[in-house]
């Protein structure tokens, strides 16, 4: 299965589609209190309205996930990784010691494998750790009131620019089901939520590529991207083009699935090139390591996978620890029984062992492990429903009550923590998760997976699970795990993974906008404006996916020049709504005028002709 | 822009792919209680579970509106037309004559114009009005207590076999909102509820190809889809083709909105060869007639193209009776202004000749028509928001309780009536559009176009909609207009009408389940389990689209051998957490019976151990 060192040669270039900045766009960086926090966006320039309306566009700015990928003035080179930019932050808290090496057993094989050379990301870091008795989260300094530049990049990444739209913050009133979204996102807001536990910033201190970013019910509605390959397909390559191909389309955070070979390596190469959270399942390492033989899994085994993965800088760990031995017997009746991987090779081995769980009981010696690298808890949920028949069951809820269990005890060590949830779930019990979830929790971040609103539509699942993923949005889940069309049926190519994001990009949107997230709509209004107006060009640089939106367009009405045309091929040259209302709007005050004074004189009639009519009735009745 | 014969020529048989019987699938024909009521459905053929677990599965019959194309006993002739099921029926009523000819002067004008003949349906028929004095709707013989042919066809169609399935009735509890849909549906519900307003049969006199469907909250949740050719594209051929192909996929029913050359003609070859109730907007061909000029409408105009039309055979119209004139300034301020083609017309008109819009001042006029032939109100919503911003304002709502008054006006005359909305609509305001409907229109059905819960995304419209749809759907809208990927930007294409069609089947469906509706989740079960027990081919045949479900399979597990492996690409070989859960389904009771009495022991010993350790702290105490 040894790739040859061709092909990775090739990675230090990236395709040229995958780095192309937006049409109309460029990055701009907003400077923080300090030099060194810069946070990008993206800013869309408009053209100008023309004819009887016309006006100048300000530009929009939006949240951008892409990283330097889409900046041409960063020359990428793969073989190289991205530059350290929170490695200062980290070093000024003296808070960590640099090691000597790698801690685990199974790294050090790794790296002394002369054969494995030719597939090695060339330049790897010396690992940092805390140093003895320190707590390096930002849970920790949260808590202990510390603003940290984290916090503050996260702050003016959130307000996104809006206060230029003074006139457009909050203008629909949302529902937001308990959410509390200031209109301004200070640091100190990102502070106090991180450190009432409400949020999360994952961010390990090996993986200071990252530009932070963070999830919580009082911020953007975020969403992942999964990539991995299996034991079938795809190599190194692939799955960083599909990493730097996600956060092109707005992946805030990433997780690395593999389960085939060179696993170690192929996170490596992903995490170095990464801008976003690298997110990973340790088990699914744990298990290849013992063979695929869940039984031979031990704590020693899974502990030496945690440091091996922590040390590369993962940012957060699913963790399958709500997976107890008692929960295992109530999906007897089920009929998907256990869908999750994690949870299926958990189950396996409590049986097996007619024991609890061995990540349940070691899990206070994970909590140790994960504040040493401010690695962030995503608890994982082993027992999700895998259809709609096993949804909100003893088993489902079972294990989020143990979920609620374990996030206070992570607490208890400053450890950030999510919670991930289904799955498979009909719309009118998808409340009934958030809820549910909110409560046993302490309101820790909520990451679901769709959830998906009906099974019958495999090869569609990215739409079958936005439905869901946008309720569950808006009644408070923080992070949505996109799902591609391939879901149940075969791994994702770089298609499908741009269709599940987009999908979830609007699911995600969709839920800001209902939360009444104070600057959403900005986006919606000046794309609406732009449609009204016939400026063709800005309706689609201010969409999610330029390219397809003009080729849409093209398709029908490929001429440059209809671009400026009042009218598309719905409706055709004379004939055209938004042309007609637009003769509307550019009738003049008197016009108007005269208008309403007709109106008051038919209402006028009208009262007249009731009062006649009444007399006339009256008369009748006498 | 006069189309060849040759052209038409071709049209006798249609695509092989869109005649093609499901996979594994037959139709078979439920007989009521006479002969001539047949009532199709499609039946799934599904294979054995295989190993531990062997057992027959039964077939599964779902809700088919794909006529007679996927039945491979009926040769397709598109020059002659799909044979008149309904034709005895409306006989036996003896309620209507046989006209000697067209009423509507342009009917005759083009049926004189030679020009025409080579894109001329061949086998026109004579039209059917009702007899002087007769009211020929389903909703005068349901407020007379008669149950006809066409409900009771309704009430075996909306059962599905279902009662085959009776431990699976009503399985997972929903929330309906108010509406109320008993386990078996009996023609008599069916009546009252026609009777009521509260559901329609969509099904002219002179569209006797029909297979009789309803709308209404109390039954599934149905799906239009739209056709139709503009100035700048599509033939004849074409537009039947989307027809064939919309509701091969599901489309419960079709408008076709042309507003091209040749309307009339392309809309006799569309209602001749369609099973399923056709709407059109009359307005559109109205314009056409005064050369797209709306201030030169008149009533006159207006009036002899719902004839035209009515004696054509559509099954109902969209009325845009509800734009007034003083509805008119309240979309100054708006974003987008009026975005409906019909509302836009019948502004402009309302303002140019600064008088009351003549189709609500001669809205009994219309009536008049619409009983005479059954066709159905759509009251079209002309100022339905155009974007998230113009969402619930005073011109959207001030049209909805014109559109009450109106029905109530329908109603009188025993006319049918839905109810058009929006639109454009952010989640959280969705509810308030639907409660609003049924207060203000007494209940009669709801019938929406999405709505969008974001403008952000050109080229995936079908998935920011499908979003509102689903969730209004489940509230209580009774019928969910597809939107395709090309809304805003084109002309949808049969890919484009595909993509719609599954994604509002997806929403519709969403619904149901969310609803409650008693036998919706049968198919989710048995595709669930077929997935769970590696029935990769049930998996597919099950889902809403068998090809897209197996060709995603295949790109990534082309071989025949692995539809029947134990695995999916995802996971590869030696690692599937669903087999991994078999192996846990599949231990013998005596395995169980030992885990839990480990679990009794476990949790006697956290008892034991809490009761020492209160002791202890007491001890301490004292």
């Amino acid at each position: 299965m040894k790739q040859s060192s061709e092909t990775l040669t090739s990675m230090s270039s990236v395709k040229e589609a995958f780095i192309q900045p937006f049409p109309n766009s460029h990055k701009i960086y907003v400077e923080g209190s300090r030099a060194d926090i810069q946070v990008p966006m993206r800013e869309i320039t408009l053209t100008e309205t023309i004819g009887d309306l016309a006006e100048k566009n300000d530009p929009i700015h939006v949240y951008d996930t892409s990283g330097v990928y889409t900046d041409p003035n960063v020359a990428i080179d793969l073989r190289k990784g991205l530059s350290n930019i929170r490695d200062q932050w980290i070093d000024e808290r003296q808070d960590t010691q640099t090691l000597e090496g790698m801690s685990s057993t199974f790294s050090n094989e790794r790296l002394d494998d002369a054969e494995l050379d030719a597939l090695r990301f060339e330049f790897l870091k010396t690992p940092r750790r805390a140093k003895d008795g320190k707590n390096v989260t930002q849970m920790y300094y949260a808590r202990q009131g510390i603003i940290t530049p984290e916090m503050e990049y996260i702050a003016i990444r959130e307000n996104c620019k809006w206060q230029d739209y003074k006139d457009q913050i909050g203008q629909q009133k949302g529902e937001s089901f308990g959410a509390d979204i200031p209109e301004i996102i200070t640091a100190e807001f990102v502070r106090s939520e991180v450190a009432r536990g409400r949020a999360v910033i994952p961010a390990n201190i090996n993986h200071p590529e990252t530009e932070p970013m963070i999830i919580g019910r009082n911020f953007m509605v975020k969403i992942n991207g999964n990539i991995g390959n299996s034991a079938l397909g795809s190599s190194i390559e692939e799955e960083v083009d599909k990493m730097v191909w996600g956060i092109r389309w707005g992946a805030d955070t990433i997780m690395d699935l593999s389960t085939g070979k060179n696993i170690h390596e192929t996170r490596e190469w992903i995490i170095r090139n990464s801008p976003v959270p690298i997110g990973t399942v340790p088990i699914y390492q744990a298990l290849e390591k013992v063979n695929g033989v869940a039984e031979d899994l031990t704590w020693e085994v899974f502990r030496d996978t945690l440091i091996e993965q922590a040390e590369q800088g993962v940012d957060y760990f699913t963790i399958h620890a709500g997976v107890r031995l008692q929960h295992v017997p109530l999906t007897i009746d089920r009929i998907t029984g256990i869908v999750s991987r994690g949870g299926s090779i958990m189950a396996k081995w409590c049986l097996a062992h007619h024991t609890e769980s061995f990540i349940y009981t070691h899990f206070e010696d994970i909590c140790k492990i994960m504040k040493q690298y401010d690695i962030t808890f995503s608890l994982g949920d082993g027992l999700r429903p895998g259809c709609i028949a096993d949804a909100n069951d003893a088993a489902q809820f079972g294990e989020l009550e143990t979920l609620g269990e374990l996030t206070k005890i992570a607490w208890k060590h400053d450890v950030q923590t999510f919670i991930e949830g289904p799955g498979h779930v009909p719309m009118q019990m998808i409340k009934e998760n958030m809820d549910k979830q909110l409560e046993e929790c302490g309101e820790a971040p909520f990451y679901t997976l769709g959830p998906l609103t009906t099974d019958i539509a495999p090869g569609y699942d990215h739409i079958t699970s936005a439905i869901g993923a946008a309720q569950i949005g808006w009644y408070g889940c923080a992070m949505l795990c996109y799902v591609t069309p391939k879901e149940h049926l075969g791994l994702p190519n770089q298609d499908d993974v741009k269709e599940g994001i987009i999908a979830y990009k609007i699911a995600a949107h969709a839920a800001d906008l209902a939360k009444g997230h104070p600057g959403a709509q900005i986006r919606d209004n000046a794309l609406s404006k732009a449609r009204f107006e016939f400026r063709w060009e800005d309706q689609f640089n201010l969409g999610l996916d330029p390219d397809t939106a003009r080729k849409y367009h093209d398709e029908t009405m490929p001429k440059q020049a209809a671009k400026t045309s009042h009218f598309c091929s719905m409706c055709g040259p004379k004939f055209c709504s938004m042309k007609i209302t637009q003769e509307i709007k550019t009738m003049d005050a008197a016009e108007i005028a005269k208008i309403n004074a007709i109106q008051v004189e038919m209402d006028q009639k009208s009262v007249e002709f009731l009062a006649n009519d009444s007399e006339i009735y009256m008369k009748e009745e006498s």
